[in-house]
């Protein structure tokens, strides 16, 4: 089923985790549609991803500037408002997808591009199944985002690239201070990373030592049980080669029975929930067990959002994947998604391939075991040869004022045609 | 008292916490003593500061080649390594200053540059005293740095414009993705930054914001009480108006008697102390009285070490004061440091001052009242005119492998001609 030949409006979303590049992905869609005014007429953005097409919350890009969407591809975050809301099936919730027909209809709109990870994948998957089973003419076009790299059928995820080159360049300039630090005060610095099932963004601070000593000392991945017996003594035997440890650690490291580290249930003197981070529970760990004085960073959202370092090579595949899934459904392509084949490592060579998008839903790539060195506290060569063309390039924003210079779009909303719904 | 006219050496080292721009300031030194040969024999590094004086620990920088010293322009970290480390007076322990002759003596030093923050400008002071009251030919100039941008007689200081730059970014770039993601997950960020006594470093990231709205919402600052009521209600107001609320938080932050908050006496089930940055409580205090969920990050060493998003204007300070005070040194000026001097804010100009060190010596520079807004939670106009410069420009450093390139020296040591020394 193809959309019709005359000029119908597109819808595009966001969904899920916010990254550096999801917006160049963005730019990618919206400057490829401009281009095809005979077939595509005005590009709608849900606001706040799906909610925006259930809700009538559409948002007229057409009213933006060339100037102004060429601005979105260096600008982090989500231009147009997130979600993290999952559409249930067909059978069960009917009158959602009902709805959602309805408010395309209203508004002319014959293609959707959602923009997200492997929620946001089963939520396109299942909107594209509209056409079929409802009967309503859309082609549907996933957009693959996210930082935890764990979507299947494509080599690498966008935002992931950017995500490894900030961790990794983090982690090698705080080991430049520690190792400064160490003889008279700092001898442990641990930094805590995003990633709660897979260990791909702790892999990636892995980058940064390119020789044995060079920090970071220790990764503690969750693919990997914590052994704090084991873990302590390389801390200690680390130490006392280096005179400092540097540790990354993934926000999902667990113990042996598979609880996660972050959640040990302690309680402050009022009764909270312990607060720490599995980063400050490390560090204060190797303070108690073995005296030494740390320091310990939280990069949380500053690692997603984190435009400033952005990969190159991860923004030209955001753009490219933006571009591509317009040219999908132009191609009449439903239920696809675009993602990154690798031909070639060094040097790096990647093409666009086609995936479907019932195969990409709610599927987690794992890191392989062969990419964890045989004591599990860093990555192998192999691993490195597949992380290091990812973080290739900068990509600098323009600055004004000593600061990136990133644009925030009016994001004029369209006028509503229909009643309320509630989500 | 001036030095011999014949070439000695020069010893140079680095004190305090580091920075991203204090190798640019070693740079500068001995850039500039390589171009005075007939004054300057060799420049000797003390390994960890003072302490590398003191037990003759010297690092014989001629063996470095140009190319790398000229790497050590955009290195973070101390590449000599540092010390947190006091000289008590000469007359409190005079053995000390007798060592320090000794050392001087046998390997023909006769400058002495100290580069660092309060107590190291002490520790300079001190030193400078030899040649008065010991009689030893010495001309000792302090270089400043230190990122709490607190010492006196210098308009800013090394290190503290390139923090500036980090934290104002980051800010920025995480507001764009709490906005992001406001409406259906979390509405609250809670950046910690350095700065235990002044409130600098959180001040400047009140840069990122430059309107009405714009994040980060709420600035924190050591030198405001912490009123919880007005704060909260603060927060509130911010995310019925604009979704979300972003919050930059000093870890000197106090409440009104005095009492740092991170110092809350709290335990854990296991009778810990309370490990939670002050951040992360400032956060969960939002979450328990008015339910909305929160990100925090904690900056750490990150901050101070982010030389990939060095400031353009403070790379170029520190190197030109570290070649100042080898001129000042070479005219025989004793007992001085460089210093910036403001002459215009805007467009920015500046030139080397002269102050004496007996008079920067363990005195701190507090923010004035008059850049801090009225309510308490952001800065003046007049504080945004005082930043906005320091932060100027981008000094990128060179990158490999998708990786900034720093340099790592050989920091061979000049063999020993003394016995040891206790510090």
């Amino acid at each position: 089923m193809t959309a019709a030949n005359r000029p119908t409006n597109a819808f595009y979303a966001q969904s899920g985790g916010v990254t550096a590049v999801i917006n160049t992905s963005a730019c990618g869609v919206i400057e490829t549609a401009r281009r095809h005014p005979e077939r595509i007429g005005k590009v709608f953005a849900g606001r706040n991803g799906i909610i925006g097409a259930l809700t009538e919350d559409l948002i007229d890009t057409s009213l933006e500037s060339d100037a102004d969407i060429a601005r979105l591809r260096h600008t982090p975050g989500g231009a147009f408002g997130s979600c993290r809301y999952k559409l249930k099936g067909i059978d069960e919730h009917r009158a959602q997808y009902e709805r959602l027909i309805e408010v395309f209809r209203a508004h002319d709109i014959g293609y959707f591009f959602y923009n997200g990870g492997n929620d946001s994948m089963d939520t396109a998957w299942k909107v594209s199944q509209l056409s079929e089973r409802l009967g309503y003419p859309l082609v549907c076009v996933g957009i693959p985002k996210t930082v935890d790299n764990d979507l299947p059928h494509t080599d690498s995820c966008p935002g992931f690239g950017s995500v490894a080159k900030y961790v990794a360049t983090s982690i090698r300039e705080a080991g430049y201070d520690v190792a400064s630090m160490a003889r008279t005060s700092t001898r442990i610095f641990v930094m805590e990373v995003m990633g709660r099932h897979a260990g791909w963004i702790t892999a990636a601070c892995g980058l940064a030592s390119e020789a044995e000593g060079e920090p970071p000392h220790i990764l503690l991945l969750p693919e990997v049980p914590f052994d704090e017996a084991r873990f302590l003594a390389r801390v200690k035997d680390c130490v006392q080669r280096h005179e400092y440890c540097t540790i990354a650690v993934s926000e999902g490291l667990q113990d042996a029975r598979g609880n996660f580290l972050s959640d040990m249930g302690t309680r402050d003197a009022f009764g909270h929930a312990q607060l720490g981070g599995v980063g400050q529970i490390i560090a204060q760990l190797i303070k108690d067990k073995l005296g030494y004085k740390y320091h310990w960073a939280l990069a949380d959202y500053l690692q997603r959002s984190a435009r400033h370092i952005a990969s190159k090579t991860d923004a030209e595949q955001a753009y490219a994947l933006g571009r591509a899934a317009v040219e999908l459904a132009l191609a009449g392509r439903n239920a696809v998604m675009p993602g990154i084949v690798r031909l070639a490592d060094a040097p790096y060579r990647w093409e666009i391939g086609v995936a479907d998008l019932k195969d990409v839903a709610n599927v987690e790539r794992k890191m392989p075991s062969d990419f964890i060195s045989e004591d599990g506290f860093h990555i192998t060569d192999k691993c490195r040869r597949y992380l290091q063309p990812l973080i290739g390039g900068e990509d600098y924003p323009p600055y004004r004022d000593g600061l990136p210079d990133y644009v925030r779009l009016k994001n004029v909303s369209v006028p509503r045609k229909l009643g309320e719904f509630k989500v």
